[in-house]
């Protein structure tokens, strides 16, 4: 229950992220929502198909449709202006990213997926929307470019496998570890935080 | 049966396009060939994935594998000039859209899945193979460019979805359902049609 | 037991490629370890997919995931000059494709399919963690550049294949499988073949 609505919301603000850069990229009303779709679907798709929960959560249940056309019309109609845009799809990003990476290590762990696997399955969750996004419109995956990304989803995903093995799946748990990734990715793009490069010999 | 005779005539029009866009990039017949396969089987790799039609109809049936592999050698040795390369590519795309999108959509309900569902899975797979061939082949998917697309696709598999809620499931009208698509692309294409853009305040 | 061993050492090699092409690209070492496991992971990922194998090896085994952490840190700490990258992605590469190729086809014969398909996961699993890494960090995937490349693997797990319709599986039918295709792929590189290319009129 819980679980779903944290899900919905995820794709919610996933589907926003896609219209934004189908915004960016002066794309017309349909292929926007097309972004949106996938952008905001695709990364509970990725999850559903390696835990094996066939056919995905999205495509038995018409409200997982709904949302993500929401948040492309929504978008369409009241995006703001060209320079706000990049700054907008990073917060909701960082958002989407918080969201699934725990709906998605729990869903792994109560399809009887051990820790580590769970971990890297909400990690992948987490990042799988913003991939298929960036490789379709073009852009260089935002995993990729030279920010803290994957590591707070995996962080985020990490807090809810360590409570359940201590037993603790209180909703609060979710929300916290869901809280700590949003934080962290938001201070790693306003602070500019960078990883350590490959030396060059 | 009839199903069957659709999927393999959409395999074979997808197969066709994937080579002309290797013949257009200058890939060697290896590399052509490998698009014309994954033109012509992502699609439906993709949709019985989703469904959970596992293996996928083309690993458990060998003509699904000897059909893109002759389209993309006929493409090699028979293709026209390459200025008229690109007219080719999007008729034959168009095609294989339109018989996707009505397959798709008629396999997703026999599984099981809700309309709305089906309907989606059946647009899925319909601009799935174009995708893959547009994102390995380094152009920028033709979902995404400005025109209809998605749109037709997903008319073509609400028509299947509609009359199957009517308990209509004539050959008829799946091949109805694909000539709506079809044309409708081919009308958007011809004549320019565009869809609203993003306004930019 | 056997199978398990070259699919992790599969894993190391394609994770050393993926950490290397990060390297290349001058990602941190977040971004380099996202390539490394995509990279050593994602072969194997769409092989137990298309077989119906969920959730995949690699979710259900720790090790899977400790080797490409641990072959893309190797790679961050030691990697050698940058004029020496691209001939290490290469030969690495070529090991990887040769290992995975032969694995995919052994486990998806394991899984009842027929003698063609399984030719194909096989021929899937070899290159798809290559193009999973080339489109990700927008490189022109190897398989569609001029050279011979999905046909050694083709070949490799076409042995094994045949072998098997011979009721022969002795791990040496496997490692000469994957010698064949390793030796034609290096043979393919340093001697410049080249495939046909198709002839513009």
């Amino acid at each position: 229950m819980a679980l779903e609505v944290l899900d919905l919301v995820g794709i919610f603000v996933f589907g926003i992220t896609g219209a934004l850069v189908g915004v960016r990229k002066k794309l017309d009303v349909f292929g926007i929502q097309v972004l949106a779709m996938v952008t905001g679907l695709g990364g509970g798709f990725i999850r559903d198909v390696l835990i094996g929960a066939l056919p995905p959560a999205a495509l038995v249940d018409w409200r997982y449709l709904v949302v993500p056309v929401v948040a492309g019309l929504l978008t369409f109609f009241l995006h703001p202006g060209i320079e706000r845009l990049e700054r907008l799809v990073n917060i909701f990003d960082a958002a989407g990213l918080a969201l699934f990476c725990v709906t998605g290590a729990r869903k792994a762990l109560d399809f009887g997926l051990p820790p580590l696997s769970a971990a890297l399955v909400g990690t992948i969750s987490g990042i799988g929307g913003g991939v298929i996004r960036d490789v379709l419109s073009g852009r260089v995956p935002v995993v990729l470019r030279s920010e803290i990304y994957a590591t707070p989803a995996f962080l985020g995903a990490g807090i809810v496998v360590v409570a359940d093995e201590a037993h603790l799946d209180a909703p609060w748990v979710a929300l916290a570890a869901a809280v700590v990734c949003f934080v962290i990715r938001l201070l790693a793009i306003r602070r500019g935080w960078n990883a350590p490069l490959p030396r060059m010999p």
